[in-house]
């Protein structure tokens, strides 16, 4: 598993992730702080050529610094359940249903560590897995968030209703998410751009909460969307 | 100016922008709706092999259907004002402090044409314009929302001064988002990814407000960011 480029591998390097080996660019001068903080974590440190890093790369923007790791290790549902009550927060969880956009993945992992969400479950097959683009796009958050990969969301809602997590469904016609509560156990489950949550999944929810819309597109990306709504919880949350 | 994909062409259409031309791919069964509506508007349909709109998409998804009109229209800073005016609502602008990728740029104004923003504000230099690329990631948005191009960003921040328009600065350390008043005329600056609005023009604000970060990362993207704080003000004035 490889994090690419200068933001990543800080964030690695923030984390507590073992780094295997460090590739970086020969006659770079911007990144000793980078090589220090990788040797310091017990790296193995390659100065590479420009192919080397290009093609390890494989077309994405490495600024001179790609560093490797064992493969994103996910973690369980439950693993991220005992998270919130370690903590003693209420739950603050997101359900992915078919995200198959790398970049909409990433920029979503970015959204849930800034908004301080314990972790997200994704499906796992139907759905972008956290790789190497991933990782970049989230600017290196992937490190920090708990992502659980489930055989089934819809075996996930059940069993979060189990535990008496409210179970909000993001979709259009729902509730104002202005007019939700969500000082409760949350999970909000995220559909796929262009076809939202299948309609199996939004049945099993307790409820349907919705971005109230004022102009005539009405269709937010995904991780937009998302973010709106995370940052809502937030507020209500820690903002009153 | 291409209009690329079916959403796009869509939205163009629903638009009271001119269409000059349709290109189709020949023989696809899912765009007579789409053709009967461009010819309804007075365009000229042309059934295309798919090698002439490949072409034409020059790498973006067409799905088959490609419209052109004349070039993006850009309005002024008074149009925009004039608007609110005329709407009767305080003004919602925003200003865009050197967004350079046309993705940023396309999903922004899919959040503010969804927010209800009455206009946006973009640099001449140094910052995507409003071309093929940002209309199609704007999903369309882009065909609904005022853009004025401006020859600098801080003299339009004194203008919406001058007309007694709070201008807040989105950047890291300022005021919570969720403690600002947003109830009176308003415009929000956004600045580039990774470097944030720039000193000078962060200095000519009335003030600075903040996205609350609750994790380790501490970066949203720049859209994602600014769907946040427009749905914040959008969460004052409309849903008390």
């Amino acid at each position: 598993m490889l994090s690419i480029g200068k933001n990543a591998v800080r964030e690695l390097l923030d984390s507590d992730k073992k780094i295997n080996k460090l590739y970086v660019l020969k006659g770079a001068h911007d990144l000793d702080k980078i090589v220090e903080g990788a040797r310091s974590k017990g790296a193995r440190v390659e100065f590479s050529d420009k192919k080397v890093l290009d093609k390890l790369a494989g077309g994405l923007r490495h600024q001179g610094v790609i560093a490797e790791t064992s493969d994103f290790e996910y973690c369980t549902l439950d693993d991220i359940l005992l998270t919130a009550k370690n903590r003693g927060e209420k739950a603050f969880i997101l359900l992915l249903d078919g995200i198959e956009d790398p970049h909409n993945l990433g920029s979503i992992l970015r959204v849930a560590e800034c908004a301080g969400v314990h972790g997200v479950v994704i499906p796992a097959r139907r759905s972008a897995s956290v790789n190497e683009t991933v990782i970049r796009i989230s600017a290196g958050a992937a490190n920090h968030v708990a992502v659980a990969k489930v055989g089934n969301i819809n075996d996930a809602i059940r069993k979060l209703k189990d535990e008496f997590v409210n179970v909000c469904c993001a979709d259009m016609g729902g509730e104002s998410i202005y007019d939700a509560h969500f000082d409760e156990d949350t999970a909000i489950v995220i559909g796929s751009e262009g076809f939202g949550v299948k309609e199996l999944t939004a049945k099993l929810c307790d409820k349907t909460v919705a971005i109230p819309q004022r102009g005539k597109v009405n269709s937010l990306n995904a991780s937009v969307a998302c973010g709106i709504i995370c940052y809502e919880v937030v507020r209500q949350r820690y903002n009153k």
